[in-house]
Formats: structure tokens, C-alpha cells, sequence
């Protein structure tokens, strides 16, 4: 098992050349931070994660978490990691600062996550339910559940947990039947069954806080007739100390293929107290404003685990010795080998696009709240639309890629548990899967996000990568490459966008849906590393590690950036092969 | 968990279309057996798959192979399995009549053995290794040895294991170390470490019979100094009965991703008493002969796998209802959503593909023993030759895309282990592992085997494809289309090939092999699903089965097809990018 290295010059240059953090430092929201301070805070919370969090990955996934007689218990390893995290306050530094957050951008929020998910991501995901819901609250929650609630969740001492699934009512989350009655002083009594709650009980806190969909009386069907409750597991007394335990039951928790150590547990309401957020039947709209950051949290997740599934290759090829290159007298360290070299330089590839499509992305949502001019602010809500389905699904396809690829350069002991290869193959693989599957991110993105503005927000990305292949070309023969790749996959991009666009069978995009979204995150990714390839070829050429972002772009507009084209041709085959099998010859 | 129900028709199907294995039998070496035999075989057989072995797979991989006190213990539902195999006789109607076999060619067994490893993987790794220490023993081992051990081999009673990887001498099998000093009367006493050893200790049979390389003194270093040794882990009597422990302990068993009721042994040799097969210095040869079986044999895992995962797959995207499709007023099962049926038809497609390469491969593997005419067994040798390492890579990579997006069918529910799909999933994560990493077969391909007779080969094999291409043209707008993309695709094939070919740097062929391995199996793919078109085009139009085969062969070109296209590109992308970042900028 390597260690993790946090990429700390990597998370640096993103949040420079992809998210121009600066820019967004300077704006009047954040009068309080300074651009400068970033180094200082990611260098230091990177040794907080290297440390303190990495090292709880592998026996957290070895011990897992524990039901018995109705309760959850955690690996030993977590005791005190969870408090000493909350703690170091590194997880809320893009925190609003009246709630004793940092008050940083989510961008510089974001590489803490990201660092997060490489230490353990199995545990990130408490610290991420618990900053969803400490969100909502603030928000939406009245000034009394606030003053019961926020500051026991901002500090630690609760977790917090999101309730929507059902076993009937999962990607249609409208389906759901749990109902919350009004008991008349205002709280309601929940009953009903939930499924997949990630971190619904554990030890590790002395309270439960359960943000739950459920339907009141009197609301449509569909997701219009649902509303928000908070449910504490124990309800708080006159003094705010955890009391009663309410009528939330921990059924089992899941068998899963990995993330051990996430309690993923079923839940059985039983009348228990709830308290409403915000109005009744406006809960799904309460959580459509968590989406996208929640969406880009699990993008991060896949970046998360490339990262570390890439280091503990690289380390791994670095000193195993098997076999000899081409006229080599002796045996080498397989690193020197072409085929290995070529995966990891896949991963690389693939692990450095991702962290640029991610950190774009949420700049713009800083860019959304923050910009002071409404057309900018306009503008970078729309590029945040766009960019949410493609770097959720496009970043977390990949990363289960990069994770397997891990696995495959330790050949035989990749398979094998105790190397840690297998581990980040099996926690990356729920990534495509919740916070809405990869296949209804590529709905969302031909059905929604595509006609909006008529297009002009997916030509506009477009032309932006256009303009940037333009501003390469004549610079350098390294750069002319990537270039001339870039130019011709975006040709390629443009013209499934017209066809799709131009569908008035709505079967015609949700049949290509996947390929489309495929294709262009396999474009959007080799914008990214282009721009930091013109990055480091205007900065010093004596500096290796720039000139390796170079090559690193030059390598994906070789070999990766050539699978777009493929992607675009099936994106626009249309639906009547698929529907031209019958069931019966299905399976 | 679906059941699993034998693809029977499917089989039987590419054993006439692709394998034409009525050509075969009729060779005289087959006389014995009639292609009439084969569907009641295969029909009778598959029962026994579906109701005695299949349902051993999933309480198999719950209970797992466990190790105490230097003891292999089996999960409960094995016991009687093993027997009941070996006893139907399924897994040996390949076998030479003359020892106990059915007689049948080679592509015939495959379908047994396909079924197999649909049926549980885990398990049918001990009947493959059994029969590949009968085989070496058949055709290598003295008359003594022969008496002693192949009958119980034959019948089951005793189990074979294949012992070659150490610690330091893995893909690199010529580094290993394991020693084996003649005593004098004949016999030797090896000594050394052995890991990654299937089955290699277990409690359902009386003894497992070791085929082990180890270095006899006197050889050259490398692969020419290693000579083979059969090792019981028992020595045998006069009566032929299991006797006194041989110096073999067993030192633990690996904590896995998958097979996990596939013991995975790390074996001592203490001096334990070996004899020889065949002679001094020449058992790397003998592996040799064994190889191009064995690797078509993990390809064959892969769409095994491939085949259960699609299965099951099917099975719930039938029953789960969830979302509207389109204008639908109610909700559907998923199966009527466009992505989902994008999802199976890849699974659909993908697996029959690879169903052809294999049956197509192992023809090739049979004429080349059983043709009477040299020039004939000359080119299915070189066809064999040719195939194999695509056989083995793209099935199996294949398969790992088949399982996962058998995962992504079942949403959330595929992450959780009691579906089967996560199980898969993990099960099939070795096959482009072992046997040769998939890395390996593609340096094969592109060293090895495209220079065969000055490139004929593959030129060959190409023009085949074309000629395929042609046929279907003009037949009908359906077969139009696949013969469009199919020569489309075999152009940039034949751009690659020669590019290839005539580079002089070694590092070419060898940075490019894996992305023109992974081009010409999705061409080959495309390849095999057009003639079964084009056989089910020829056949009756009334029958829905059949243009269900057309319909997937229109599919795969119009959808899987164009990402070859992207993979020739990369493949002659060359060596220098890769060496251009230095190891340290690595990781």
C-alpha cells in the first residue's frame, strides 16, 4: 500500500489556469480571504489528510461497518478521526463565515474535498452528508431548528444524513410514499421505509440528523406534492442534549461490492418527530438547489480515487522488477516498460482532465453567487448547468477506467486485497451509479441542458475550445498537436451537437444520451489540459514539472482524445435498432 | 439473483455459422462422432450446467475457500459437485477417446466450457486445471506415471493444479528460482516458493497432483533451463492409494477481489519428492503447447461471465419498473427507457461477438491437429496463432465492460452483493490478468504474431473481413449498413497494420500494441456478428430469433464499430510521448 501524496502543485495550478481562483477571490463576496492564502491552507491541510485521514483507508475497509441488535458500529480506526476533522475545520473553509465556515470559494473547498475522498473516501462521505445538510438548514430551516441544529452539526459533535430513496422511488424520486402527518403544533409524525441512507446510523457522533422526503396531506402527486422534515435520530431536549430516542429504527445495513466503511443502511419511520424545512411541497425544489454541488461532490469522488488509484500504480511500477526492455541486458522496473508506461500515462492523463472539468465547474457555481454583474452571474449559472452532467458522469466513468488500470499494472497482485488496487475498484464503482446514474446525468444533458438558450450555451463551450485550439496553434510543434486533435474532435462535437439538437423525436437524444455525454467529456477533458499545456509553454521551459503538463496534454490528444469521434458517430445512430429487438429476444 | 439459463441456440448457432463444426467431424480424426450428436449434447449438457452447478455460484463466493492449520477448506455446496462433473462427463467430451474422452472436437468442449464458467467461475477453475495436468501428462508422461495418475485424474478423484509464478517471476516465468535435485534413483526433491497457485490445496478430492517448473542442474538461466515435475501432494503407494504427505505445505491462501471460492495458494516445496515429465530443460515446451488453449480458455471465462452478466442483467430490467419513457402515462420497466436498452443491446452485442472469435479460434485449434491436409493444418495453426492473443485480451477486457454495465443496469441494487451483479463484476477482474496479462497478449500480437509469414497472416485475415464486407453489400439496406462500417473499419486496420509492420523501433509496435489489440477485436467483433448476419439473412425471414441477429450486427456497427477508428490512431501514436516525462514526474 503507497501512501497518498496530496498533488498539492497540481490542486495549485488548477485552481490557477482552469478556475482563475484569483478572479473570484477579488470579487466583493469574498472581501475577507485572499488569493494568497490559498498555498499556505491547501499545503497545510494536505498533511492534515496525508496523516491523519489516508491511513484509516485499508483497515476501514477491512473492518467495515458493523449491524447488530439494531445498531451501527464503526471501525475503531474512525474514532476521533471524524471529531479531529471537524476540528481542523478543513472541510468548511468555502464554509459561510457567519456559520464559523472559512468563507473561502467552493473552489478552494473543493481541493479539500478532493484530498478528502483520496484519504478515505468510505469516511468522506459523512463529512459530505453533513455539509449538505448543514446547507439546507441554513437556508431553509426556521431560526429555531437553526439554533437547536447548525452549530452541533458545524462542529461535529451530529452528523448529518440525506433520506430520498426508496425501494419503489429511486431515479423517479416522485414515487415515493412515505408520509409525514401533521400532528397540529406544528412538528408531523413520519412513517415509511427508506433504502440506501449513506451514514443513517454509526457510533461516531451522539446524534443522527435524518433530512427526509415525505409527503404531507394535500399535495399533488409527483415530485411537486413532497416535502422536507428534519428527523433527529434522538430528540433534543429543553437543555439541546440529545434525549429520547425517536421513532427511527435502523433496520440492516447493505452487503456492498465496497465503501466498507459507509454505513449504507435501511431505514423504518415509525411516527417519528419531524420538523419541517421551509414550506410544505417544496422539498424536491429545496434539493434541486443541493444538486449540482452534490453532482460535482461525486465527480470529485471519481477524481478522488483516480488520484490514488494512479499514485499507488506509479509507486508500484517504480519497484517492481519483472521482465526486460527491448535490447536491456538486465531485468528492469516494469515503469520502463511501453505498455505500463502507456497506462499510467493514461491515468495521469485521464486524473489531470478530470480535476480541470471539476474545478471549472465549481468555479462557476462561485461565479453563479458571486459575480456582481447579473449577466456574468447569468452566464456562469448556465455554464454550471452544462458542465454538472458531463463532470459527474464523464469524471466518474473515467475514474472507475483509472482504478482498473490500477489494478491491472499490479498485475496479479491487483487482484489481491492487501495492495489496495482492488479496494479503489470496488469503492469507485458506486460513483456512476448515486447522485443520479451516469445514465440519467446524459438525460439531463441532452433533454435539459443542451437547448439551453436554443444552444447557445453548449456552442458557446464549444467555441471556447475552438478559440483556445486557435490561441495553440503556431506557438510551438507541441502545442500545434494538440491543436490540430482538438480542433478535429470538436468538429466532430459540433456536428452530433446539431443533430441532436435539431431532433424532434425526443428518442433520438435519449438513445445517443450516453455516447453524446461520453464524447464530450472526452473533449471538454483535453480542453482542459490544452489550456494548461499553453499555461506551462508561456511559463519557465527550464521547469520539468511544466513541461511534463505539456507532454501529459500531447499524450491525450494522441491517444485518448481520439476515442471522441467514435462516441459521436454512435451518439447520432438513433433509437429504432434498439427497439427493433423485441424483449423476448433480450437476455 | 436471475437463474442462469444456458444460451443453447446461441451456441449451436456459432458452432454451425462461425466454427463450421460439421466440417470438422467429418475429418477423420472424428470419425467416431457425427455433427447430428451435437445439439442433444449440448442440450443435455446445459441442464446439468443450469440445475446442479449454477446454483453453487453465489453460496460458493458468500462462504468462500477458507485456510486453518495449513488446511484448505471448500464451501459446503462444492461437495458432491466436484464428483457429479467429473462423473456426467461433460468436461471431458473433448477429451481422447482412448483415455476416457468423449472424442468430440475441441470447439465442441468449449461450449461445455463456456457453460461452465457461466455457471460459477470459481469452481470451473479446477476442472480447467485438471485438465490441463491430464493433457501435459497424456502427452508427456512416462507409462508409469501415466498408470499411476491419469485415471484418477480422468474420473475426479484426484485434482490437478499448474504450479509456475514466484514471488519475482511473474509474467517473466524464465526468473524463477524453484529448485529440483535429482536423487539419483530417478526422482528429484524441489525446493522453493510458489505463489498464485489455483486451487492448489483444497478438501474435495484425496489428492491434488502438482505440475511444477523448477530448475534441474545443469540448464542455461532464462526459460530454456526450466524442466517440469509432477509433485503429489500426496505420495502414492504400491496400491496406487494416497499415502505419505509429500513435502508440499500449504502456506496461506489470498484475500481476493473475486473467485472467491477459487483457492488461491501460496505452496512450499520442501524437498518434496517430483518426477519428471518428459525430459530435463524442455518444460517450458511443453507449457508452450498448453498455452494457446489455456488463454482461449480465459477468454472464454470472459464471456462466460459476460453471458450471466447480460443474463441476469435482462432479467431485471424486466421486472423493475421505475421512470417513463416518452408520452408513456405510467411508469415502465426499465428495459423501455432508451438507455437501458442501450445498456443490454452493448451487453447483447458484445458477448455473441466475442461467442465468435473464440468458436472461430478454436476451430482454427482443432483443424490444426485434425486437417489432412498439410497446407490446411499449416493455416489453421497460423490462424490459431493469430487469434489467440485476441481472443484471450478482448474477450476478457470485453467482459469487465459487460459486467460492469451489468452493475449500472440494476442502479443502486448492483452495488449491493446480493443481486450477483457486483459478484461478476469482481470474478471477471482477473481474466485480463492471468494466463499472460492482457498487456502481454497484445506485445504477443504485435511481435509475435502480426510478422507471422511476412504479415500474410493478418493481411489474410483482413481480406477475409473485406470479402465478408462485399458478400453482405446489396443484399438487402439492413446488410448494407453493417457492410459500410464493417469496410470502413477494416481500412484503418490495414493503416495501422502496415504502419506498424514496417516500423524498424521495436518501441513502436510495442506503444501501440494494446490500442491495436483492443481496434482489431472490435473489428474482428464486427466481423463475426455480420456472418452470422448474413447466415440468419439467408435463413428463414419469419423467424424473430434470427433477425434479432441481424438487428444486434447493425447495432454493434452503427455503435461499437467507430471506436476502433480511434484505437488504430492511438496505436501508431509511437513511443516518444511515453518516455518524454521523466519516472519522477510519474505518480
Amino acid at each position: 500500500m503507497a501512501d497518498y501524496h496530496a498533488p498539492v502543485r497540481d490542486i495549485l495550478f488548477t485552481l490557477d489556469t482552469i478556475s482563475d481562483v484569483s478572479s473570484i477571490t477579488e470579487l466583493p463576496a469574498f472581501a475577507d480571504v485572499d488569493a494568497e492564502m490559498i498555498e499556505p491552507l491547501v499545503t497545510e491541510a494536505a498533511r492534515f489528510y496525508e496523516e491523519v485521514i489516508a491511513p484509516t483507508n485499508v483497515i476501514g475497509d477491512l473492518e467495515g461497518a458493523k449491524f447488530e441488535d439494531g445498531t451501527v458500529t464503526m471501525p475503531k480506526a474512525f474514532e476521533g478521526a471524524w471529531a479531529k476533522l471537524r476540528d481542523a475545520g478543513w472541510s468548511s473553509v468555502a464554509g459561510s463565515a457567519a456559520f464559523g465556515g472559512g468563507g473561502f470559494p467552493k473552489v478552494v473547498g473543493q481541493a479539500m474535498s478532493e484530498m478528502m475522498a483520496s484519504s478515505n473516501m468510505a469516511f468522506s462521505l459523512c463529512n459530505m452528508l453533513t455539509d449538505s445538510a448543514i446547507a439546507l438548514l441554513e437556508r431553509h430551516g426556521t431560526d429555531e431548528l437553526r439554533d437547536i441544529y447548525l452549530e452541533n452539526l458545524i462542529t461535529g459533535e451530529w452528523t448529518g444524513t440525506m433520506v430520498l430513496t426508496e425501494p419503489e422511488a429511486g431515479s423517479d424520486v416522485g414515487a415515493l410514499k412515505t408520509k409525514a402527518e401533521p400532528v397540529g403544533d406544528g412538528t408531523y409524525l413520519l412513517s415509511g421505509s427508506k433504502i440506501f441512507i449513506t451514514w443513517g446510523d454509526h457510533d461516531l457522533a451522539d446524534n443522527v440528523i435524518h433530512l427526509v422526503l415525505a409527503r404531507a396531506p394535500g399535495g399533488p402527486p409527483g415530485t411537486r406534492g413532497i416535502s422536507l422534515f428534519l428527523v433527529p435520530k434522538f430528540l433534543v431536549d429543553d437543555d439541546g442534549k440529545p434525549a429520547e430516542r425517536n421513532g427511527v429504527e435502523t433496520v440492516s445495513i447493505e452487503h456492498k461490492l465496497g465503501i466498507h466503511a459507509s454505513p449504507t443502511c435501511v431505514l423504518s419511520f415509525n411516527e417519528a418527530t419531524g420538523y419541517l424545512i421551509g414550506e410544505e411541497h417544496r422539498g424536491m425544489n429545496y434539493m434541486f438547489t443541493m444538486m449540482n454541488h452534490s453532482r460535482l461532490g461525486v465527480g470529485l469522488e471519481g477524481l478522488g480515487i483516480a488520484e490514488r488509484a494512479y499514485q499507488g500504480a506509479a509507486a508500484y511500477a517504480k519497484e517492481r522488477i519483472q521482465g526486460r526492455t527491448p535490447d536491456a541486458a538486465e531485468s528492469d522496473t516494469i515503469i520502463g516498460h511501453a505498455d505500463v508506461r502507456r497506462m499510467l500515462l493514461t491515468m495521469k492523463a485521464y486524473t489531470e482532465a478530470m480535476r480541470g472539468l471539476l474545478y471549472d465547474a465549481t468555479a462557476a457555481e462561485d461565479r453563479m453567487h458571486a459575480e456582481t454583474d447579473e449577466a456574468k452571474r447569468a452566464a456562469a449559472e448556465a455554464r454550471l448547468a452544462l458542465l454538472t452532467p458531463i463532470a459527474k458522469a464523464w469524471a466518474t466513468d473515467r475514474g472507475v477506467d483509472v482504478a482498473s488500470l490500477g489494478v491491472q499494472v499490479h498485475g496479479g497482485m491487483g487482484f489481491i486485497e492487501e495492495t489496495g488496487a482492488a479496494q479503489h475498484y470496488r469503492d469507485i464503482r458506486i460513483t456512476p451509479i448515486y447522485e443520479g446514474t451516469n445514465g440519467i446525468q446524459a438525460i439531463d444533458l441532452v433533454m435539459r441542458k443542451l437547448p439551453l438558450d436554443n444552444g447557445a450555451v453548449i456552442e458557446g463551450y464549444l467555441d471556447e475550445i475552438d478559440a483556445t485550439a486557435k490561441e495553440l496553434s503556431g506557438k510551438s510543434t507541441e502545442l500545434d498537436d494538440i491543436s490540430v486533435a482538438l480542433s478535429r474532435a470538436t468538429a466532430s462535437a459540433r456536428q452530433a451537437t446539431a443533430i441532436l439538437l435539431m431532433a424532434e423525436d425526443p428518442q433520438l437524444r435519449l438513445a445517443g444520451a450516453t455516447s453524446y455525454l461520453d464524447g464530450l467529456g472526452t473533449v471538454a477533458g483535453g480542453y482542459y489540459l490544452a489550456r494548461q499545456a499553453a499555461a506551462a509553454h508561456d511559463a519557465s521551459p527550464a521547469d520539468e514539472w511544466l513541461q511534463a503538463k505539456i507532454t501529459t496534454a500531447r499524450f491525450y490528444a494522441a491517444n485518448l482524445l481520439p476515442d471522441a469521434r467514435g462516441k459521436f458517430e454512435a451518439a447520432v445512430a438513433g433509437p429504432d435498432l434498439l427497439y427493433a429487438v423485441a424483449d423476448e429476444y433480450i437476455g
